[in-house]
C-alpha cells in the first residue's frame, strides 16, 4: 500500500467512525489525519474528491444534490490548493 | 452588506445554480468565486462551514451522515488553513 491508499483507508475508517458515533475523540484523529496529509503534500482537492468519493460508496443511495454539491466544492478548493503551491513555490525561490 | 455576507450570497446562487443545472459554466463561476474567496483572506474551512450550512437550509431533509461527514471534513480542512497563513507568514516575514 502506498501512501495514498493507506491515507484514503484511513479517511475512511475515521469519516466511517465519525458519522456512526460522533465524538471529539474522533474528529481530533481528523486533525492528525490533516497533519498527515499536508506532510505528504496531499492537496485540499484531494481531500474533498477523496471524501465524494467514500460518501457515494458509503451510501449508494446519497441524493444526487450531495453528490453535485461536491462538484462545486471541489472546484472552489482546487482555487486554494493552487494558492498554496504558488505560495510554497515563491517561499523555495525565497530561500 | 459586507464582503462575507455578499460572499455567502454568491455561494449559495452559484451551488443552487449548478445543482438544478450542472454545467461547465457555472463550475467557471466557481473558479472566479474562489480567487475572490481567497483574495480576501476567506480560510478553506470557512468554504466548507459555509457549504454545510447552506445545504442544511437548501435541503432540511439532508440526511444526517451527510450534516456529520461535513465535521469531519470540515475538521481536516481547518489544518489546510493552519498551514496556508502559517506559510503566508513565512513569507511576510521573509520579505
Amino acid at each position: 500500500m502506498d501512501f495514498r491508499e493507506l491515507m484514503e483507508a484511513k479517511y475512511r475508517h475515521i469519516l466511517e467512525k465519525y458519522i456512526n458515533d460522533p465524538s471529539e475523540q474522533v474528529l481530533y484523529q481528523g486533525q492528525k489525519f490533516s497533519r498527515k496529509s499536508i506532510e505528504h503534500r496531499i492537496s485540499p482537492e484531494e481531500i474533498i474528491s477523496l471524501h465524494k468519493t467514500l460518501m457515494n460508496e458509503m451510501y449508494p443511495e446519497l441524493p444526487e444534490e450531495v453528490s453535485l454539491s461536491f462538484d462545486m466544492l471541489l472546484e472552489v478548493m482546487l482555487g486554494y490548493g493552487l494558492a498554496y503551491r504558488e505560495l510554497q513555490s515563491l517561499r523555495h525561490k525565497q530561500q
